[in-house]
């Protein structure tokens, strides 16, 4: 059993020490523009936000630190995003071992469903994923920077930078005002979007679209519930946004029609978990930062470096809710029964996530006397790893900025660890206790 | 089927009924203490407030209603808290004639167990805890308002609203400044409080307690979930309030150490559904509108006039996620097995409840331009019929007082009809589908 919990210690050890080590890098006086050595906690911060692949950030990446503090940065992402998929296989890779052994007369055929075999076929589509994807976005983009004469050092640069940061789902730019000039061009919006998107989905749809692409028949339920979840709240994030922003003039009601489309679209991708802004968070309507609330912490695909409790878990509550409402045995979906344990875990992810939320708010308001509006979206946006903020990360002080960093770290590795745990640690007991029911509601 | 969900639609259409009758008696001239005929909109939403049992008011209870109006907010009261309780144990008691039909192998002394038998006794506890509280109440209180030359009758007269506004969690003052002016009279605060925490258990744990006071090995499961849950919540929200609100001077710091202690406990009482406020929560820190926003929408006992999700749903909530943690195949609590269909019917309870509640603030955001914090707060609050407020309730244009009004018939005979659908709509199927689990977290 201690084997089989090892990755989430893993997880945990490995993420902090890369964590450190990248704050000693951004620390180094060559890593700022100005060539002065960085405060340890805007170093510390950065470095949490890169290799959590979150994109919250208390300084301007793009004036503050110098072209190595970028290379730096793109490189944390890197390994924060390859770490967090390589570990979501492994532990991926543990429970499906596990329930072959244990479960194998109980839900037969369940292990080969799921797509995962073998490790090393496994890490192989992740690395072969991840890299595709971000050298096709950073191979696009390089003519568009050349035509804005960024020059040849510059273009190539950026557009590494924004592959990376678009295929991990980190939001950061290494532009010095961020995307917001870019509001208007959809050579740039369209290659990022679909980068996000892509990363958003996770290993597990990787292996069915890489080896069945032609045969959706063939795809795990895991791959339709992900997929139906992913398009579905893309068309609901993006028609709730244009009925609360179209018309507001500091957002996107300054926009032609055609460019407030592409930003809705561009924005209902990102607010998941991407983190790139077109527009600025911080002047949109109060109702769009509770829709962003809940859309945070939803998150992306699971095994994927998009964070939040997952697509899959809210789409489990949802089978629950429509099993209920119909009066059914099982809770039912594709022609695929989901067994009453894997709601359990939906229950347990998701009722931890909100609690922690609360808590962090809770802190995190009494830090700083900040309203709970824009503290809430904050530490969600920390929580889920997203990195849109409403404008307040980089004039908090410091116990706030902690309290932020310790948030991106739980939201990252405390959910991947409590996942593999619930999923791994399942005893049976002889003995059971005579039913009783509770009245509820 | 149809007779079985019956008391659901009698719900609905009885409330409605009720409502609109009280929105037309307090439409009288007399109803007013000016004499003058109050508009449509407040009389609806004060009837609405008292039928349902919440506590908001648009206008100031005590000074705008005549000693007319007073009367006919108590009896909406006393009939809004008969109709939830009477129509609560005839849905439970539908619930259980139903279960002993078609699970009674399953489960078996499942329904005896649960306390319901036959509905005359049922009703009887009600009636006879009902009334035997409030009158305790009213004859307690007589006494202290004669002492405070509050003469005969607008002593008795208080204090049979204080008696039934207690019990039945309605928060309703008849004082022109609500409960401010008692802050130091634990004479007036201790009657209240304790009726309140009584009103908040329900009829499930009346019978238990009635009939089995003396021994508590032959409580249910329900009830005892119940008394955990409520007294764990009450020293829970006690200590945190101490924490956000001790050092407070706008609210409880400017009290002496008994004084503090006492509000707190009488605030950790009230805040879940009862609704009295014994200091202004509008000059509360945000962190406790944050930790009261939960509180509220977890809300009281089930088949009692407390509202929100109720203690018990949370409970199991609870019990699933220390079930995962244990990696247990069950959901125990105090030696019992609590089957995973409740678990279901609470995801289905709690997720609607949130769902409904950001819905309810987006509209109520984009009616009033009131940041999150207050709009939340005051539409949890009518949701959860808490009736506690930031001091917004007066000020609000009339398409957010609509607002309010449907949260609180919806969260009031809403979940009373969800929870009655899906506690009866069990169908069985002979087909089951083959398993296959998604990954989630
Ligand atoms: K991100
Ligand atoms: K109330």
């Amino acid at each position: 059993r201690s084997a089989l919990r090892s990755p989430a210690r893993l997880a945990l050890g490995s993420f902090a020490l890369v964590i450190l080590l990248f704050a000693g890098l951004l620390s180094l006086p060559f890593a700022t523009a100005d060539g002065h050595r960085a405060p340890f906690i805007d170093a510390l911060f950065t470095a949490t936000s890169a290799v959590c692949v979150t994109g919250l950030t208390t300084v301007d990446t793009g004036t503050y630190w110098s072209g190595w503090g970028l290379a730096i940065i793109a490189t944390g992402i890197k390994v924060g995003g390859l770490g967090i998929m390589t570990l979501a296989s492994l532990i991926g890779l543990a429970v499906s071992r596990r329930l072959g052994l244990t479960q194998r007369l109980l839900a037969a055929g369940e292990a080969r469903a799921s797509g995962l075999g073998d490790l090393r076929s496994l890490l192989r589509t992740v690395l072969v994923v991840s890299f595709s994807v971000e050298i096709a976005i950073a191979l696009i983009l390089i003519p568009r920077f050349l035509t804005l004469d960024y020059g040849w050092g510059r273009s190539i640069g950026y557009s590494v930078f924004y592959g990376v940061s678009a295929f991990n789902n980190a939001g950061f730019s290494p532009d010095p005002v961020g995307l917001y000039p870019y509001s208007h061009d959809f050579w740039i919006l369209v290659p990022l979007g679909l980068g996000v998107l892509v990363g958003a989905l996770g290993y597990p749809v990787y292996l069915n679209l890489v080896r069945n692409w032609r045969r959706p028949r063939t795809w795990s339920l895991h791959t339709r519930l992900t997929l139906v979840m992913v398009g579905a709240l893309m068309v609901i994030s993006a028609v709730l946004l244009a009925i609360f922003e179209w018309s507001n003039p500091a957002t996107l009601g300054a926009h032609s029609t055609a460019d407030t489309i592409g930003n809705i679209f561009f924005q209902s991708i990102n607010q998941r978990s991407g983190g790139f802004a077109s527009f600025d968070i911080g002047d949109a309507r109060e109702q769009t930062w509770l829709l962003e609330d809940v859309l945070m912490f939803i998150g992306g695909g699971s095994g994927s470096t998009a964070g939040g409790i997952r697509v899959t878990t809210v789409a489990v509550l949802l089978l629950a809710i429509m099993a209920e409402a119909r009066g059914r045995r099982d809770m039912e979906a594709f022609g695929k029964r989901v067994g009453t344990e894997v709601l359990r875990g939906a229950v347990a992810v998701t009722m931890i996530g909100i609690a922690i939320i609360v808590v962090g708010t809770t802190v995190f308001m009494a830090q700083t006397d900040i309203p709970l509006d824009r503290s809430l979206y904050e530490v969600i946006s920390a929580y889920a790893t997203c990195g849109l903020t409403t404008g307040i990360t980089s004039d908090l002080p410091d116990d706030a900025k902690i309290t932020l960093i310790v948030m991106m770290y739980v939201g990252r590795v405390g959910s991947m660890t409590i996942a593999a745990a619930l999923a791994l640690n399942k005893q049976r007991r002889v003995i059971r206790y005579p039913s009783e029911r509770p009245l509820i509601g």
